[in-house]
């Protein structure tokens, strides 16, 4: 009942020294050193593992009211988010987003942070709720961690992800009001 | 156990006179003439009310292994679909599709039938599932009818669908496999 009983509040902070803020062009190089590992190992997102990175910065950069963010430290981008509507016309109130996190600065808790500036950032654009609509169900780090920042998994899509080593595994489908 | 206890079956016959094939472009005036009335109602596609003829162009008509198809009789456009991949990357093997039928042609049959060639060509293509990621729960007759073609709801995400004139209702995801 305390205010750290909320995981979200708790997970807010960022590590020391670390500033999310929306992502300018200038940020591109740091970020796509981060989207591209993860977009070519395939398996944690669902993008085409061949995806360039002109295409990978124009899905990534959203319009308003979506935002991509980045997690910086002394200049150096740690980590990055974008956050979109989930659908349009009478769905456009729920929105989606997405994290990724350099593997040098893993477990730190940057994920939850970048979570957080992002539930933070949706609320303030007046979304009511947010979506994701595909959590690899191996990625079991990734799912504790949007579990621990209030989601939960509303459905697990059957055998509905090829993962490049595990073969199929579950999509979830994970959800919290906002 | 008989082949005509397979509602997907029994529903794969269109009326008489009806066939269903890939569109073209010469079917758009036809198409778009059925797509604007729905698009511009807002209560059953969570498409942007304002979108324009161009954007719905570009957004119905998909590339391969996905398709735009269309329901024609004497010449005449009375329904139309299109399928797609609903993810990228490791879930490129899940379809997804979405479906208009004329409102001078509702109810007999055309919706199944528009689905049923969906599900034969995700198959021909394959694609191992198909999954409806909004379908809104008010719009019962489209929900009743993708049961009957061996679709099951596998969520209902709350008040993610704001109705024009109910106000917020549930948007189900529906699946099954091919």
């Amino acid at each position: 009942m305390s205010a750290t009983a909320d995981p979200a509040a708790a997970s807010a902070s960022p590590a020391a020294g670390i500033e999310i803020r929306p992502a300018t062009a200038d940020d591109w190089p740091g970020m796509w050193a981060i989207l591209e590992p993860v977009i070519r190992a395939g398996d944690t997102f669902t993008w085409d593992r061949g995806t360039t990175e002109d295409d990978a910065r124009a899905r990534w950069f959203k319009d308003a009211p979506g935002q991509a963010f980045v997690a910086v430290r002394d200049g150096q981008v740690l980590g990055t988010g974008e956050l979109h509507a989930n659908q349009g016309g009478g769905g456009s109130h729920v929105a989606n987003a997405g994290y990724m996190v350099h593997p040098d600065h893993g477990g730190k808790g940057l994920a939850r942070a970048l979570c957080a500036y992002s539930l933070d950032a949706a609320r303030a654009a007046g979304f009511r709720a947010m979506q994701f609509n595909a959590v690899v169900e191996s990625n079991v780090r990734a799912v504790a961690a949007w579990q621990a920042m209030g989601f939960e998994v509303l459905a697990t899509i059957p055998e509905a992800f090829n993962h490049p080593t595990l073969g199929y595994v579950g999509l979830h489908l994970m959800y919290r009001k906002l």
